[in-house]
């Protein structure tokens, strides 16, 4: 079903949906909701772990994996874990006591058809399940590599981390005083650190060396900051429409971005810059690596 | 320094001094404040992990794990990723949108001293810890035995456990309706299954077999469930003074519990009861178990 990722690994649309159906049907089965009134916090976790996306994360992680001759059994359950992790900051970020955000995958937020109660357990709910899939991961039987995978993703997503990175977000949104080192390091620790995760899951699964998994280490940084401009170009300048979540956010709080420091040309201009730097990190994986290559321009390129 | 506990283990208070002595040793050394202004989310962590508090749920780890021969090391680790568990859950449940508390350990709430979004943060930075340090604890080199204590505390603390029940919870806050067996299966998840947890790490840590780690199962079964009738009991009689948290809101409420269903004496002779039972299953150890036997009275004479 995903062959073209795996076999012939050349025309992008293709391999990002057939990645993300194979994702998106592991969650299903992982989301199984249970009789009982517990069903309603299984419900809130479905509800926004299948909303339509990119499933960008999850991507990263088979793309990678497949450098690495990685089964894609191992590969997928990796990426659902990612996605999981992901769908639960995307629900405690949008909480009123956070960013406040009413759309989000191009749906009403969690606790808008829930509740805030209801929304924060579900982002408890879908962050503890992916330690869990990790754990039972299938690893080729080898637990070191299980292990590996859960205290980089713990150490990604932690205060050192993913959450630390939304903290410093939180305080610096009213802040324009913040210099692109600040953001750069904001951005590096919020989305950064599990985008490094995703890219290098596929090295830890397939025991790569250590040079090897530092050169995707050096690729996600790349496009994780490219990935951050083009986030702040589509506020400044995309559709709620286009974006499936409110745009116009970021200038309307006088918040401190990529594009109110270097402006919309220098912030295209540094998005390309990084992604023309990602694809020669990936320069030594050959043909093997076109995938990678190509979700780095996607990055940059995409509109929603 | 805790060596009561491992080699003279008679006297309850001392153990359970010393134990959480050690506990919060460690954890002192897990949440170092960083520089930068991601600091703030490691303060509210350590704010609400270095309140007083009994640390109940760490020396059942160590009781257990010293009937197994395993290294104090290796216990201590799995102590302190489960009191971090244990304080996640606190905090996120004392939030306005869940239970609305303003007191905890005999302090402010996390929320009330910081903010909504910070203890939001505060607690899931502490969770994505404490996989982390089961990740890399010391388990004599034998990662399959960190992934099943990881597994195994997912599955307590997630959707089918704590999340769960914490969610039934929410529901039932209104409902006067609720019979026992339903109050029953709704503490067995949302405390039970931590509680199950710490009386097992110690079994799978040291590779127990089966039918030994069953035993400490069914021994955390009846010791949680009193405690959670002693909590009742707490709520109905006790003062904020004692408790360190407000109390008589079950009734406020309306909600059923224990207490509106059994009555006071019932509940207290419920409870009595279920300390006998969990006092048979720990009988096979001898004179090695008298900590789990001694704590298993405290758990209902208690006053905080």
């Amino acid at each position: 079903m995903i062959s073209s990722l795996w076999s012939n690994p050349t025309h992008l649309p293709t391999a990002l949906a057939e990645s993300a159906g194979a994702v998106d049907q592991l969650i299903d089965k992982l989301l199984t909701v249970p009789d009982g009134p517990e069903a309603r916090v299984y419900e809130a976790m479905r509800y926004s772990a299948q909303a339509p996306g990119k499933r960008l994360r999850p991507f990263l992680v088979l793309a990678s994996a497949s450098l690495f001759g990685v089964s894609l059994t191992s590969a997928l359950q990796v990426a659902a874990a990612i996605e999981l992790v992901h769908t639960y900051s995307l629900i405690h970020d949008d909480l009123p006591a956070m960013d406040n955000s009413d759309l989000r995958r191009g749906r009403p937020t969690c606790h808008k058809v829930y509740d805030d109660a209801t929304a924060i357990l579900a982002g408890d709910g879908l962050l503890t399940m992916a330690f869990e899939v990790l754990a039972d991961a299938d690893t080729h039987g080898d637990p070191a590599v299980r292990c590996e995978l859960i205290s980089y993703m713990a150490k990604s997503a932690g205060a050192a981390g993913m959450v630390g990175g939304q903290m410093i977000d939180l305080q610096a949104e009213h802040d324009p005083t913040l210099d692109i080192g600040a953001i750069t390091r904001l951005q590096r620790l919020k989305t950064g650190a599990l985008i490094a995760f995703s890219c290098e899951a596929g090295a830890i699964l397939g025991k790569a060396a250590p040079e090897v998994r530092r050169l995707l280490h050096n690729y996600a940084h790349d496009i994780g900051l490219a990935f951050q401009i083009a986030d702040d170009l589509l506020d400044a300048e995309g559709t709620e429409e286009q974006t499936g979540k409110s745009v116009a956010r970021d200038a309307e709080a006088g918040k401190a971005t990529f594009v109110s420091i270097l402006g919309l040309e220098g912030a295209r201009k540094q998005a390309r810059a990084l992604v023309d730097q990602a694809l020669h990190h990936v320069e030594t994986f050959g043909p093997a690596a076109e995938l990678l290559r190509q979700v780095a321009s996607f990055v940059v390129e995409r509109k929603s």
